[in-house]
């Protein structure tokens, strides 16, 4: 193998998908990994600090997504359409990523302690959307119950997209669910008690 | 102290509530926890399997009392309706409990260990409801996310009843904020929210 190492970390992802497929994930380890890459365990850690993490790198690029999205998201977006357009950046981001999400989604639902990680990385995201929803003027109520539907959305969406009979892109089973959950925004316009009075 | 020991699981409770504030909870153990309420460490191995469960021991009658609610609202009540009577059920079940959740939340929100255990056991219980929501007739997709929606609705209830300056109910507390996320039902059957214009 070259020691040049054209998408190394997409080749140690790939490699550690397989291997957790095949011998489960606690019977795998980073010298595996690294060995099915091509790869030095040296080579591993430059990337990863740990198996685990193999399948976690990208939720840092997705938070960041998000957080940019909704930062950049138009002045009179209302807290949904804002959570919205973060999900069809992630549609966008990983509609060519399906093979990818579906074997993660496969071994993280068999191995309980990838499906803590998994929501926590969830919880965090969503802890995170709530107040750059804040920032944007959103009452933290309905911030705290927005963010918290975008990342349910996001969650059953991935589900959705790779059930074997499923025809449709990722981007309309996000909006579908979206619109399912969307009433949430409907609230914040009419009179309630923990609106923040009004910035004059 | 008496070998006899009335509410023993309650005193168990109490101490070890006491001793994490006091000492942190990486810091405290089971032996601590024991000699605190005045019992021994084979009474606190009745009640619980090791120290974190005396702080997610109530979580398996919360998820019972969703269960039964659930199970046993009215047949044409709405999925937010029989997620709404296991919040009141919830409410009451809690009411006098509250310095009780107040010092366990304070408790969760340092230690990174619980606040994990803490989102498994809510994403467990919302999983569990959505599929009593299922049985009861609720598409898959609206169930997840009103399932999902009561379990957030529970946790930002909870932080909010246990602020210093709060002075309202649990139960209000809950009911106001499933009031925000209320719209989520409205999708499926109605053509959109905003349902609660006239109550004629």
């Amino acid at each position: 193998m070259s020691r040049w190492a054209p998408d190394a970390q997409g080749r140690l992802e790939d490699a550690a998908l397989s291997l957790f497929a095949e011998r489960g994930y606690n019977d795998t380890t980073v010298a595996d990994i690294a060995e099915r890459a091509g790869l030095t365990r040296r080579s591993f850690f430059r990337y990863f600090p740990d198996k685990r993490e193999v399948l976690f790198a990208r939720s840092a690029s997705l938070t960041k997504l998000w957080e940019d999205t909704i930062t950049h998201a138009p002045k009179d977006a209302t807290a949904v359409e804002a959570v919205g357009a973060a999900l069809a950046a992630t549609a966008e981001m990983f509609a060519n990523r399906k093979k990818f999400v579906s074997k993660r989604q496969a071994i993280i639902n068999v191995t309980p302690e990838l499906q803590e990680r998994e929501l926590v990385k969830l919880a965090s995201m969503a802890d995170a959307t709530a107040v750059l929803l804040q920032e944007r003027g959103v009452d933290e109520d309905v911030a705290r119950l927005v963010a918290h539907m975008g990342t349910t959305v996001l969650r059953i969406g991935f589900d959705r997209w790779v059930e074997p009979a499923n025809k449709l892109a990722l981007a309309t089973i996000l909006q579908q669910l979206l619109e399912v959950g969307d009433g949430v925004v409907a609230t914040p316009s009419k009179p309630r008690p923990r609106r923040r009075a009004t910035v004059a």
